[in-house]
């Protein structure tokens, strides 16, 4: 923290990321196979009647509804209409056809009647019951008509959109494309999970943390970068990252100390380097780089998830057309201590319907208590101590 | 329906499914990268301590908390450990190293002095608050001992999961395989989307909805076939699908007319073809073919659907960790007639926060109804009528 400098709130700093993160949304033209979870671009409009034409909604034997005005009605059984290609013949006064669900009802017949409901006898269909026009037949266009609209613009697709668009023809739709993220994490002391590492060395968990947590945000991972703290090497991953991303994220090199290579390299371009009054996550910076906007978070890897979770992962989940992360009270099942002036983000687990245990310390080095909770527990700047009993809100993982 | 038979109800149904939904679970290993969202299929232990070693909280000065017991204490600064791989030498007693977040804390050393709580004067640290043994010092395994668990088995693998499994060093996790489906629909009718259909033809919209159905519930579709109502081309189609995957689905074909070829083919072996007391979509089918699941839904594009969502997206949905569809109260906008002796499955739209409006009607061909949906309204099969201001049961889609 800078003495004398205001220590923005998360709100404050929640306020300036959605204004940071407006993107230029492009559009992209998908299969329906690809299509599912996606966002329509703008309206689409059947270019079809649906149905596309009249049709039989049951097994039965299409008729005149004035032909079994009175019954029992007999009406010799001219044919069968299977649902198949083809045109039927028209169907001649006093005769029935025996037809199947979905099948082209001929032209000349105006209702259908079950098979349930007809006796067949030497070719002749004894129909006992009479039909209004119209009944057990499925209109065409009744669904809907062509140049009607089939899906809102930013309808996020389910299978059942899919369906109505396949059911009116239509085999790829234009969609929002992903917003783009380029990540790069920094630090001479970072080794890639999997390699041994050298005494003084930590496994990057960051990358992952930040490449997944965007993924399951609906955005796209374009570039995944890990520099050290040489500050060419940053200048040069920062480079490809603006060119290819709508929005770059980086982790670590921000703090007060020396070799904080991303303050370094983004200080002297304008950056916002500040400490926010949160915890773990204090130091942030933000700056916009060839017009692409640069998020850097801390290197402590709580502190990095935590700071997507709070910062960056609502405005893309809401892009994308996913959920918000959920709010909820619950009861402390322990006394909390809390730091004056910071709000604090503790990591906890749900405990039955409304109660919440609190999981390892505040520290931002637990990642493995991390990832055994399923909440943070939010609280508030001016909270220093909260008793068990008392309810606090939490924000689910 | 069969004269005599008894007509499952929904809920009897559904059970049928659950007995018949149960698969051998294959595992698979699969890089970090692609590990979102997967399910642990067994538990994992740190293989390393967590940190891995001793290191530092904050940038500032590593000391000897006896060396500062008395203050003010002036300790000469020997010199510099930044975050870089690299074993630095153990500090001499009496003297202060500069040291920055995350670097080795040096043998000797048993605290650090945060930068902003020292001054220096020509090369000394000047301190003038003690601290305790092990102040601002994370120690070698205390988020986690090398042989603990880091995640329980049947975990969800999210961002926080991923990070922890890469700081412990791990770049690969044993994950439960997707179940696979195949997917057949059938009739003669049925045209691809995107062709232009000779009269009497349908796009077929039961494949993409089966398709991404499926898919949003968690699991693989491995097959995805069209087929007319030919008997040779169905057993062909289906014993690819039962060679393939664990769970066949097929639309059409299975009512109580002429050319349904998944009754005829299904039937002689040992499918049981029933009618339910559903609508849309009583008739269905169940059978095990060459020991795998064969699930047959109705070819109206909108009980396909509903029965997907009723039957078999439920199951797949909780084998693939994902949450289940939210059921609801909500209050009727209208009046609503139901059939008496069928559950009764109505497209309908939220209205605000606890309402409920009916969209389109209850005919099972309306795909563009059930597109502008967002909730199926069950009613059960005993209600008829229904009155605006009533409380109905919603499930979410």
């Amino acid at each position: 923290m800078r003495i004398g400098q205001h220590r923005p709130s998360v709100d404050e700093h929640a306020a300036l990321m959605r204004s940071l993160l407006v993107f230029e949304r492009r559009t992209e033209t998908v299969a329906l196979d690809e299509a599912l979870g996606r966002i329509t671009a703008r309206a689409v409009t059947s270019p079809v009647d649906l149905p596309l034409f009249r049709n039989s909604q049951m097994d039965g034997f299409a008729v005149r509804a004035s032909d079994i005005a009175a019954v029992p009605a007999k009406l010799p059984i001219v044919g069968e209409i299977p649902a198949r290609p083809g045109q039927p013949a028209p169907l001649a006064p006093g005769t029935a056809v025996r037809i199947m669900t979905g099948a082209v009802v001929p032209d000349g017949a105006d209702a259908v009647v079950p098979v349930e409901d007809t006796t067949v006898v030497d070719g002749v269909a004894v129909i006992e019951t009479p039909r209004v026009v119209g009944e057990y037949v499925r209109d065409r266009g009744s669904d809907l008509r062509a140049g009607d609209e089939l899906l809102p613009a930013a309808t996020v697709l389910r299978s059942r959109h899919l369906a109505a668009l396949a059911a009116a023809g239509i085999a790829s739709v234009e969609v929002l494309a992903p917003v783009r993220v380029a990540v790069i994490t920094t630090g001479a002391e970072l080794a890639a999970p999997g390699v041994d590492p050298q005494p003084g060395q930590v496994y990057d968990a960051n990358a992952i943390a930040i490449v997944s947590a965007v993924r399951a945000a609906g955005a796209s991972v374009v570039i995944s970068a890990r520099v050290t703290d040489d500050h060419d090497t940053f200048r040069a991953a920062l480079a490809a990252a603006t060119d290819a991303a709508d929005l770059v994220i980086t982790s670590g090199g921000i703090s007060m100390g020396d070799y904080e290579v991303v303050r370094e390299v983004l200080e002297p371009l304008g950056a916002t380097v500040t400490t926010i009054a949160m915890q773990p996550g204090g130091p942030q910076a933000t700056a916009v780089i060839d017009g692409v906007p640069v998020i850097s978070f801390p290197g402590n890897p709580v502190s990095t998830q935590i700071s997507v979770e709070m910062f960056v992962a609502p405005v893309l989940r809401e892009l994308a057309g996913l959920p918000a992360a959920r709010r909820q009270s619950r009861v402390l099942d322990t006394d909390v201590r809390s730091v004056p002036g910071k709000r604090q983000l503790l990591r906890g687990r749900a405990v039955g319907e409304d109660g919440v245990t609190v999981v390892g310390g505040p520290s931002s080095h637990l990642v493995a208590g991390l990832a055994a909770s399923d909440l943070l527990i939010d609280i508030p700047e001016a909270t220093v101590q909260l008793r068990k009993g008392d309810t606090v809100e939490t924000l689910a993982l």
